[in-house]
């Protein structure tokens, strides 16, 4: 039914000796949709549009706010070099958010930080995304950088709307962890999910196994894999954002922090065990092909190594040695005696089957009939 | 016969953005029971009830004491906030309570500490439980939180009961390592029952070997995983401890806690010789598997190889060349002259014989009757 | 079509006990080519020869510039002693220059800095190229040898005429991270090239799987590991220069250098994911050969199965008992009755048609008419 | 013949939520007989009891000297305890000395040091013992705990005897240091019975493997992983006392313990290389038994490839097609024309030769009668 | 034709419980040679002999120059010990030079240094050697102790024959890195060889593959596996002769042994190169006989699939169901009517053909002629 598409990697496409710095847009790059979201304790104001301007008219409209610019799709050079020169953001960084293979990392510069997360999740084609998601983080301010249109922040923007706890007076940093943290759930999403596949292929195993079995397994452990090299860095991100003194991380953020960093060390451990259990499929799948394949070279032989003697034996008794020499009528009493005895044919047929039966007996002693 | 059963991973039910701090109870989680346990030097007074409310009489009447608030079942939100705010437990910790997916640690908080253990054991079906144990200690009081009704710690209740030893003296931290002690101790038995079956397993392997090993064997493996991934956060979080200045863990516990690291790691040193003794039970089944596939191979190939040629020497004098023709009356005597020779089918069973004898003996000498 | 050539190491040619510092040139070494490349902000002066005479040249004429001398080609112990003479370079430098086997590394001497990259790359012929690219970095200076004649550095020549960023301005370090990311950069072409050629093998196994795909796949993984081999001390050496307080290492080269370190983390992370690729093949083509084993054993069963105890009983009816005995004309009528009944033929037809869709039935029911 | 003994390994009894420091004698325990030797520069005075008497007889007598405390054999609960408080010991050691299945260790208490080795060696019955050495060394004073009443240390006793080397003088530590080198020693007597029976399985593997190279070599394999999950203790154990300062180690001690240290690697790194060897015996084992089989199939399918048409042929000339209906007597010249040709038969038998000839000759260019 | 001869371990012969410090010759060591080598910067002069006599003549001789005392053979347990007393060397040092199987180590005592390397090569028999070279290093005095008598070091005796280099003036040290680094320098010689022998493995692999392939590829793997045994240590010996800040132990030696570092490294990197080319002719070879085993069975299950009917088919009409009782000389006409069929013969004939036809077909469309 479901069965999983081939999990596959891509490579950066970025021609040899380009100078650093040089922002390229992904051939399959969506035009950017902007929403910028500013609050406070007493007000959220949004705005939607598509160039600079909205940035800067909802900044003069709102200066006593937390803005959170939300940019989705990256096919604009010119938008990023606005962003770029408004907010003087190094062109390195400007180029790591458009060259989307980056791993997580977190950089700091003089007046902002940078960090970089992992978007992974089947989607409705049951493809495997793997999505990069940028932030920048200033001083009351955190632009977001997607690579595709969909939403994946609708609770964080709910709790946002409903004015649910420290999100709407925590600063900018906050709404960093709220979003990083949402995507790490939605690793448990995806683990929820393979370890629902791994659960059905289980029960395949023991019901209707087939040959799929051995790819759908590797298309899981790919996508494993793909998680784990994720998970890695990403528990490296917090790690380096937990230790550092930067004042845009604030202490309150890092409690939380250390919250997500449970989660992330959670998410490895999950990986660990379904890869274990991937491993684990894959060596009872070969060892029942295996087994099949015994099963069925015990039946050939069963039956070939009964009836091979036996027909040797028909073939005798069908040889035309010649009791009478057709020419000179000779009498040849030597030759196949048996055929000419009244009842050979009955002796013959009770050879045959006491025959049969010692080697059926033979073949239960050896414990053929028994399933190894 | 005591087959065990699929061992499952289970993976959080947790909503992608959902606030921190906020308690989700898990689906099956149970009503919860709570013991209090207060004692001194000189006594030891009980108590058990439902809600906050025995707790708080209990305080009220035994103020010299230590108080052990042992809390089975998770599934009362309010409980769990009366117990955060009558003892201003931070939301986060009360979240990972209810969140029985935390690897063991040690969390330490301005006036108490947090840890979680987990109870992994076989229940009376032969399904592995993995149970989460969180304790808060504070000055003169620890509470424990268990996921299910069952009893592990008669044993430390009755040294409790019987005044033995330093439990009733050494405050708090030495009952919350005496319960994880208690814990470690039901690895060990755990373990104990994997070496057993995995000796059953090994017997089986000589005598009836069947494909319902590699089954069982893998399982056990599984098993060992999940208690290895619980084993290193646990030595982890027992050497945390030990290194932490904090008060409430005292030199005296210190002592007893390097013990329980001893054992952590006794217990890591048996899971991985057991994970060796898997490991070369596989490689040993599928060894016989495959020894097995080649004596039936044999066997085939020796009552082929002997018959084949005897049959068609059969099948040759089961030929009708003719003698005469039936028409011409024609006399050939090229045609099969063998049949009509006086001694032909006393000739060609010998032959037949002496060239079964013949295969038979390139056979011994190819050492085929010996067991490879 | 393209199957990758044989991946083969190549071990240095050296006597056991050579005196250190003595320079050898490998045998294959090509005449070298010199061209000298000084530049400042106003202007690029460029000038090509074979010996000393032309870098000598360049220098007097070009007093106030940035110096790139490349030398293509190795085979000339004069040039290279002169070099050494020269500008002071240590023998056992230039014995690393031209022992061409050498690690990435960096080495600071007093008044300069060596560094070895390798230059990976499959050639015309679809062969891996493994070739040193090693710079010596003075003040002003930077001289950067080639094993081949090949030009690598077209778009760094291109920036350096165009006069484009940084690359005139800052100086012989920056320089040598224009070239040692430009050799990164060919790993990422490389890297392409091998998950193209992954996706077509992975495309032929499930299409027409012939035993070339473990060939290729083994070919492939080499070529991984020969790239891993020199992506670790890749990313030591760019570690070590941007730990370095060397003047040689502006801050604004570290910055750059920083980006080279994340690209060269991006390769180890892709040859990974390759590397399991291969891995993953190689087990599904392994389970597909098994799988096919396992057809063919039983297409050859049910086929023997059916016709075998058919066979069988046309030879029992092909036994030549005689009802009568042609000497004595005596009656046998327990001979095969079966021969001289009006319908025998017709019976024994039908009982091996029913026999044989029997055989058939339970085949299905055992499921080996579905795939395995 | 001298098949190895399956490898147990035995998990420890201990109840759950025992008392820490409780005295647990193992089942198994031997009566525990002591051996006094008090020794200074010029006399050795020895003594040998079974309970507290005897050493506190033998310390009145001998006030100047260094005693070594020989216990064999630890089922006296009584004798640990009177130990326990005549030389002030703490509980938890003296449960680590009866629980024996400590790792090898070193702890330091306020005026003596305890420290654990694992004796292991095949006994008489070639059985696998592993066995625990524990020492107390106080001032003057070593007590040795032993599990079985073997003699191990006789070489030791010798030397004590002859007055050899630095043994009389330099201490308990020295003595300490002696024994736990002689138990090293022992090590290297185990490792090179393995390495013997490893050149038995691989003699035999080359003239008549047997399946029970496959159980033989396993059990090996299991050898080496209990003595290397011994030997990384035991070094880790040497590494701790070389760097204390407590004045019971001296640097003469040190010294020697320095060599012992180096005996130590040698010991991990022939289990090592015994381990690779195990590997690669298996390996082969398993090359051997897939080349077996192949051997196999390919007697099986030439001889069947070959007399497979020669029997349907002979099979063809055994039809009775009829020339002559014997009802009408209508003649059917049709019907098998060859059967009546006057040299049908002898061409038949030219052809079928022929026939088998092409085949042999097809195999053999295909390599099969060579080896694969 | 060259294989490679069975690689093997050795242990060490030493009894238990031994006193440390004791020399113990080697079963098979060869009595000593000694050379003594005196050098300044202006002259050499060389003696040889067979005991202390001819060391102690050569120091008075030549008061003012280096002297490297070269000793071939071990077996003179008092020489060993004259040098001990003479030079007073501690008695674990001349242990560690008797008993041959120490791992390459730098140890510094008061007023000398002793190193151990490993010398590692086939010999003339294609065995593998393994022998222990060790070295006293003091002011202005090199001992170095070999186990045979082979000439290993004519390229270094050369060089200070021939006054080249710093080998004249840069004392004893500079010998001791000399001759180490001419060790390594017979690494990369048996690489090379062992490279070649892989190659050639791999041509066999793809033109006369057989079951040799296993064994000599396994013979590689363990002499790369031990030479990777040795690289390691020897590795940290170097570098702890590099961080030592010993007077013996001059810069410029510490200069030259950072080369040979390099080298070291570079060792290690073609030994973990060549192993996984190992891996992959293995993992080459097993596929290459799992499909030779499929093709074989393919040829199997073809030509029995094809005849197996066929011959079934003749078996039918070669049955003797008889048209005309012979007793009764009743007519039955439902008998095998097509025997009696004028053209039935060809028929049949026909009907094989067109049978056998749609089989090759079949086979054909499920690609079985084609090469898995």
């Amino acid at each position: 039914m479901s069965h999983i598409k081939r999990v596959r990697y891509r490579t950066r496409k970025h021609e040899v000796g380009d100078q650093p710095g040089a922002i390229i847009i992904p051939e399959d790059a969506l035009k950017p949709i902007i929403a910028v979201y500013s609050y406070n304790e007493k007000e959220l104001v949004t705005a939607e549009g598509h160039d600079l301007k909205i940035i800067l008219d909802q900044f003069a409209k709102c200066k006593d706010h937390t803005h959170w610019i939300q940019i989705k799709g990256l096919d604009d050079i010119k938008l990023m070099e606005d962003i770029g020169t408004y907010l003087k953001i190094n062109p390195l960084v400007l180029e790591d958010i458009t060259n989307t293979h980056q791993r997580p990392k977190f950089d700091e510069y003089d007046d902002y930080v940078f960090s970089v997360s992992r978007q992974i999740y089947f989607n409705e084609e049951n493809e495997l995304c793997n999505h990069q998601f940028s932030t920048i983080v200033k001083a009351n301010l955190i632009i977001s950088f997607e690579e595709t249109h969909g939403e994946h922040f609708a609770a964080v923007k709910a709790r946002l709307a409903g004015s649910k706890g420290a999100i709407r007076t925590a600063g900018p940093g906050y709404m960093c962890y709220a979003l990083s943290d949402t995507i790490i759930d939605t690793y448990f999403v995806l683990l929820a999910k393979i370890g629902d596949e791994l659960d059905r292929i289980e029960d395949r195993l023991y019901t209707d196994a087939d040959k799929t079995i051995m790819y759908d397994t590797q298309q899981l452990k790919r996508t494993l894999i793909i998680l784990r090299r994720i998970t890695w860095p990403e528990r490296d991100k917090i790690n380096d954002i937990l230790r550092t003194d930067n004042p845009l991380v604030t202490a309150e953020v890092k409690m939380f922090l250390h919250d997500a960093y449970d989660h992330c060390i959670q998410v490895m451990d999950l990986i660990e065990n379904y890869k274990e259990i991937t491993n684990s499929i894959i060596d009872l799948y070969l060892s029942m092909v295996s087994n099949r394949m015994n099963e069925i070279m015990k039946v050939l032989t069963i039956i070939s190594v009964i009836f091979i003697p036996l027909t040797f034996i028909a073939g005798i008794y069908g040889m035309n040695f010649a009791r009478v020499d057709p020419v000179t009528n000779k009498q040849m009493p030597d030759n196949m005696p048996e055929l000419y005895s009244p009842h050979g044919y009955v002796y013959a047929l009770i050879g045959m089957g006491i025959l049969a039966v010692i080697q059926v007996i033979v073949f239960w002693k050896k414990g053929w009939f028994t399933k190894l």
